[in-house]
């Protein structure tokens, strides 16, 4: 971790959001750069029918899961559609289109980002 | 984390938050219950101010700050009060009056929480 201070968030590949570059929230004060790289995701999953989808996709066998499989969660198809733009603007989630049908997956790096923000300090 | 699933969740102590109760979201699909405590902490991190008063309380000494230590971020000192005051609401934050200042700390089982929500999953 001792070089992630000094760098830019990092662009995500293939969407507008960003991965947070940043150490632990309780190791030192965020800037106010990388505050507005994380709070980007985090008010992404600030909602709590886009974190049901986001859990439905990170959970999915494989990491990764069709629209057709994560629509269960008593919003409309349109709706399901939006929060997952949602998403994906916030670099949370990929997609790919096959055939008839998108695929969404989480990018694993970001999980891990968002995960060592919220751990505790690098350095006890 | 066995029992976790069964888990109402906890009443964080003297606020209206709440802490999640929650297996990692790569675990399994979030139920509406689960996703709506914890959409609520994620909302509520996903300001950048918010985010960079978090990170400040949390990462300075002793694991507490009065609000004279925190109100570099660049917005008034009423601005820098109604972010502490959603950061309570949402359960993040405790506070305590200690003569003129109000004291702020980051209840560390929240935030243990929130990371191992965005962890890799229980099992392998």
């Amino acid at each position: 971790m001792s070089n992630a201070k000094a760098l830019p968030p990092l662009e995500s590949a293939g969407t507008r959001g960003a991965v947070p570059c940043c150490p632990p929230l309780t190791e030192r004060p965020m800037t106010a750069e990388e505050a507005g790289s994380a709070a980007r995701m985090f008010k992404a999953l600030g909602d709590p029918v886009r974190l049901r989808l986001f859990s439905a996709v990170a959970s999915h066998e494989g990491g990764e899961a069709c629209v057709c499989d994560i629509s269960d969660v008593g919003v409309s198809q349109p709706t399901v559609s939006h929060h997952l733009k949602k998403l994906k603007e916030a670099g949370l989630l990929t997609s790919e289109r096959r055939g008839t049908w998108v695929y969404y997956r989480v990018e694993p790096s970001v999980l891990a980002a968002m995960g060592s923000l919220l751990g505790p300090p690098s350095v006890a």
